[in-house]
């Protein structure tokens, strides 16, 4: 399979960026090596589902082997990248010997980024990865087993939870968990008393989903509140410790639990690529490129992605991350096989979505910004991310897990296993 | 919900002969308290599946919370048993208060008897409980995973598996791991020279799955050889270490990996119960009770359970303990709603089955022992643990997993999620 006299395509980070760059690739006369620290891909945008009890882990981790065998030209390896030696095209990792490649793709992703508040890294439960979405479940699954046994709890706000961020992530959850506190738990725990459950989003801007127009941030905050959401508009959390926020005013919620999905920051592997970051970004030319090793390609979150049309910088989205990393894929195929110039990158916007519940959505669609809200924006939410997961056997099992979901005000994937409990 | 006048049955353990108990309560005019350590029910004769990538963590473990809405006079909490004063009708926890109780069901099932052989708790992987069944999981992937990176590894027994005891658990793994490795794993794995893996089955006796007759086992043992399993009969293994295993004999196979499938032992709750185990088991009445504390039931692994008409002691399966649970469900409901006399506890044989494979099972159907082989049996083993499995959701993933493992020679849940991984 690997040809020593083929270019080496090393691909690091298989989220939609890598994974995209990979997928183009299949024609290519080169040998592709896909690397992650994980054995799976991660749908992202469904993590907080995760959390929430709707989807069990393994329908929004997808095996990236899956691929191996899809693809002839495509090896993976699960190993964490430890240096980029860019001069010596060479990459050295933690738990695998060094590898040297002809192009390199990378898509490392990004991490929380808490701007330094207090207590926040000790105490807050981020949503941008799959272990993290599943210790978010877990915490929120034992409070709720602790609370049925010691039901006084309920009243410290021990089972209270403060969502930092009103972008996507934030709104979602927010949504998800009005609906498990207030429409699946009450059944599951009758001793405990579910409408004095409080949830809290705390957004630092004026408006709810900043990205959509005034119309649709109305909406959102609307919803949330009719479904016993309190949204804080122009507030800032503070500090967090294990019981609940202090906000910029000096206001104190009590909470159990923060989420947190205020921001992104990049990975300290996005320094050891030569350039000065932008807002934390690495730069790249219109081709996706670092200007200075035009066989290094950096795409996704980490990198800062300009639309070569537009001009404007684009948002940390997985469809932006995705389109990149296929536009990689077809640069790198264009030179090796076909030997054409490339072209520079243009994102084509296929609308944005979001969901805030049973029946409730939001979603903007191009080229005229067509805005749809309510159930026609929910059942297109569905669709869309149906046909989006990887795999035949993800979209049927998060098929049946909806329908089940949906039908039965139910939550299949509640349960709490976690392989070092005791036995 | 909750009436003081009411006698309390508290029910220590979820598995089967407690959920079996706690059902057949629905109607009685009495308080039911479910407790376990976990706060799921695990369908353990699916375990192997789980350790072998077919069906997700969460299909074979139900939501225990699912029983409180859907009876009324029932509660659930999830705690860890940590004393029983049979005197003081009183039951003590390591993460609860103290609990009285009227009548006492206690199914706390067993654990894995190592029967002192050297290193195996320390590297052998029972099969008896779901964190288990995942830990096995993911030891296998992430040797397979470590391989690719290191193919010499597999030369020295880093990828082969030796299956310790031939009874179901043990026949069922290694047919599992069977199609895992030279079906699934070929196309996964293409730097891994996968025919070269070994897995070695070895059990004591002179047969394979002795509880069935003669004729079977030569079948199971045929089929597995069929299928590259060595099978070892009449062979002792005499201690374990992290590289493989050491034969009675004084023969040495290389093993990354032993699977522990040979025995149990009780509980150590057991020896609280203030009678003489026999063989490590609590002996029972033919009501299922302590004999000196009628208001206390013990079903399941644990019990030494006789059938009242044949006199013979029950082997620890499922099926027992389910059928013990709910006639000791069904013995306190004659006694508090209709003022009835109980009646001794007699077990339905409705056949018992193993899977060997694809299109490999065999079967034994009572009343007149018909013995199934084959395809046949393959097919009603997929029908009855389909009915068996709790929750029509748990239904329908086990459904889609199997049938898309089945077309697609494809195993849906082959991913490594630990939360407490690094993102």
């Amino acid at each position: 399979m690997s040809d020593d006299s083929r270019p080496k395509v090393l691909v690091l980070g298989a989220g939609f960026g890598g994974t995209g760059a990979a997928r183009k690739l299949r024609k290519a006369p080169v040998d592709v090596v896909l690397v992650d620290r994980h054995d799976f891909h991660t749908f992202q945008p469904l993590l907080y589902q995760v959390a929430t009890d709707v989807l069990d882990p393994a329908t929004v981790g997808h095996p990236i082997r899956e691929l191996v065998h899809q693809q002839e030209n495509l090896d993976f390896a699960q190993a964490t990248v430890s240096g980029i030696d860019l001069d010596a095209r060479t990459v050295t990792f933690e738990d695998w010997e060094p590898q040297g490649y002809d192009y390199l793709v990378v898509g490392l992703g990004a991490r929380a980024n808490f701007f330094g508040t207090p207590g926040a890294d000790e105490h807050a439960f981020p949503l941008y990865t799959l272990p993290q979405a599943v210790r978010l479940k877990q915490h929120l699954l034992r409070r709720f087993e602790e609370a049925a046994k010691h039901p006084a709890l309920v009243e410290e706000g021990y089972l209270d939870v403060v969502i930092v961020g009103g972008g996507p992530t934030g709104v979602e959850t927010a949504g998800a968990l009005s609906e498990l506190f207030h429409g699946v738990f009450p059944e599951d725990y009758p001793t405990i008393d579910t409408s004095a459950l409080r949830i809290t989003l705390v957004e630092h801007g004026d408006r709810l989903l900043s990205m959509f127009d005034q119309g649709i941030s109305d909406y959102t905050r609307e919803t949330l509140t009719e479904r016993a959401v309190t949204v804080r508009l122009g507030e800032l959390v503070a500090a967090i410790d294990a019981d609940g926020v202090d906000l910029g005013s000096g206001e104190r919620i009590s909470a159990g639990t923060t989420v947190w999905g205020a921001g992104l920051q990049p990975v300290p592997l996005a320094s050891e690529l030569g350039v000065d970051l932008v807002h934390g970004r690495v730069p790249v030319d219109q081709f996706l490129r670092l200007e200075r090793h035009p066989e290094v390609f950096v795409v996704g979150d980490m990198a800062i992605t300009t639309d070569a049309r537009s001009g404007e910088v684009l948002p940390q989205l997985g469809s932006v991350a995705l389109q990149a990393g296929e536009h990689v894929g077809v640069t790198i195929d264009r030179l090796e096989r076909n030997h054409k110039d490339p072209h520079p990158f243009h994102y084509v916007d296929k609308g944005t979505m979001a969901t805030i519940g049973r029946k409730a959505a939001v979603a903007v669609i191009p080229p005229h910004h067509l805005t749809l809200t309510g159930r026609a924006a929910w059942a297109m939410w569905g669709a869309v991310h149906l046909a989006l997961l990887t795999g035949g056997d993800s979209r049927m099992a998060a098929m049946t897990n909806w329908f089940w979901s949906f039908t039965t005000h139910d939550r299949p994937a509640r349960v709490l296993i976690h392989p070092d409990d005791e036995d």
